[in-house]
């Protein structure tokens, strides 16, 4: 039997309690009420309250009210608040919504996972991170068609509950996403390769540009125009991506100044930078030629199941509905 | 009086004769005869010189008879070989079309420019840098249109003769673009800022990217995406671009790596790279807000012309029609 893993028609799909209703937060509540989930929402704005009830959804400023509900309905928790508010988020769910499952769609899952465990809330817990956004943040940047396709991590870690894992799944499909299973310190080592090491070089390449004053910004074309995109960014959002990646983050820098300057020595010295660019467009195509493959044949909770599904994730395996 | 630079109005507009049919040179003959000039081009493959003759365009593969032709017609000859043919196409021309004058589409100016005066023509030599392109090449991807509000760079070098520099300036607006004065050196220090380091730092992350695998890769983003990108273009191509610019390109990438070491030293000793990322940040919206502004009330051959042009470059002015 190959089936695909089953995430999606025998899962329970209890109503969702997000908290935090920025972009993601805010374009998760729409895209699950959307679905036909049940959710509602707490963010500390009153203002941002104000415009999701305006836009006809269930929202509150009053965390504690809010908690008290999602645990008097089993609501599956989503913590969408930045990083930094993440700590006082799982104190207040440890403390008003005891049994409550919790998942998260903080953009590092190492650091999430630790903070999980200082407040006792590991059995429960089930990472996530959809990797979808726009350089716009708020509520009103919001968009139910956010996740569509796009890719939402969930967090396959030793001892994870498989029900739980699943309900975090079938919310991920349920939003219009594919789901790719990886360990939390698998998903921060890559997202700094292909997320928090763009920006960092975005930022930098940015600033070689303006150091040619106007002349040199007014002949830049396609080429810096796209490889400094992302330096576009909200500055507070680059730092609280890349600083809560740190230690991985640090190794794939260390890892691209080593082919920068072996690049730089061959120019000097040799004239070429044959190596860097026949291996840098080979590596480009193998982006461009990856495939999403269907996961098939694994049951959460049956033998291996965790392991299963991570090496499907490494080799660029995801489930679909 | 502040009358915009007169190159297109009074300037003479002689046939055009382009060496080298590919995706520049071969949309620079397109454009230049929509604009109602005559023209003709060389290739040394027969199979492109078919190409633009089925597709009506004036074209053939003996140089010498192409390059009399312009000797006899007093034409301006544009070199649209790639860097490394520059040389040979040079001694042809000075050979076989003394007196006509020259201009080229290199990207790198300084080297052209050094090879121009080994052949005894910098007295009818003006260089040119069309900053368009596309990830595609040869005679079947150029567009009369590719140059469209595109910015053109036209070489103030000390020396130039104002009315072959006001020939090739016309050339270049007749194409559709914009004309930016530079001396060549301060181009070739532009463009390695913002044309080939980008490149170099495609490569880089695109490296980075697939060294963490199919996981990773299928992660990425629209910042891996768009940072990449340019890390698909034609492999001798980018090595032409940088490797015939290595001191500048040198230059602008050392500096990048000193940027890159201290955020790498910020972000391991204090957590932070609130550095980098305000600052590029800054640059990044310096770019966007940059604008071009028009050029006026300089006269080509006017006392001081080329050090008004230069400065009124540096400042982001281009010349329109």
């Amino acid at each position: 039997m190959c089936q695909p893993v089953r995430v999606s028609a025998s899962v329970p799909a209890p109503p969702v309690c997000v908290l935090g209703l920025g972009l993601i937060g805010g374009s998760l509540l729409r895209a699950a009420v959307r679905a036909g989930r049940r959710g509602w929402g707490w963010n500390r704005s009153a203002p941002t309250v104000d415009a999701a009830r305006a836009d006809g959804f269930d929202a509150d400023t009053d965390l504690v009210a809010v908690l008290r509900r999602a645990a008097a309905d089993r609501a599956l928790i989503v913590v969408a608040v930045p990083l930094p508010a993440v700590d006082a988020t799982l104190a207040a769910i440890a403390e008003h919504a005891p049994g409550c499952p919790v998942t998260d769609v903080v953009s590092v899952k190492a650091e999430v996972a630790a903070a999980v465990a200082r407040h006792g809330l590991r059995d429960r817990f089930v990472g996530g991170h959809p990797m979808a956004g726009t350089s716009q943040s708020g509520w009103e940047a919001g968009d139910p068609d956010l996740f569509r396709d796009a890719v939402w991590v969930v967090s396959a870690d030793d001892g994870v509950d498989p029900q739980i894992w699943s309900q975090v799944a079938r919310l991920a499909l349920d939003c219009g996403a594919v789901v790719v299973p990886a360990e939390s310190a698998e998903h921060d080592a890559a997202v700094a390769r292909v997320s928090h090491l763009p920006h960092v070089l975005a930022e930098a390449l940015a600033l070689a540009g303006a150091a040619g004053g106007e002349l040199a910004l007014g002949l830049a074309a396609g080429s810096f125009r796209d490889g400094t995109r992302v330096a576009g960014s909200a500055p507070t959002l680059v730092r609280a991506m890349c600083e809560g990646n740190r230690d991985a983050l640090l190794t794939a820098l260390d890892e691209t100044l080593a082919v920068l300057n072996r690049a730089r020595t061959e120019l000097a010295d040799r004239g070429t930078i044959a190596d860097l660019v026949e291996a840098g467009h080979d590596a480009r195509r193998r982006y461009e030629q990856r495939e999403r493959w269907t996961v098939t044949g694994i049951e959460p909770g049956e033998d291996g199941w965790l392991e299963k599904l991570r090496d499907a994730g490494r080799r660029g395996g995801v489930l679909r509905p």
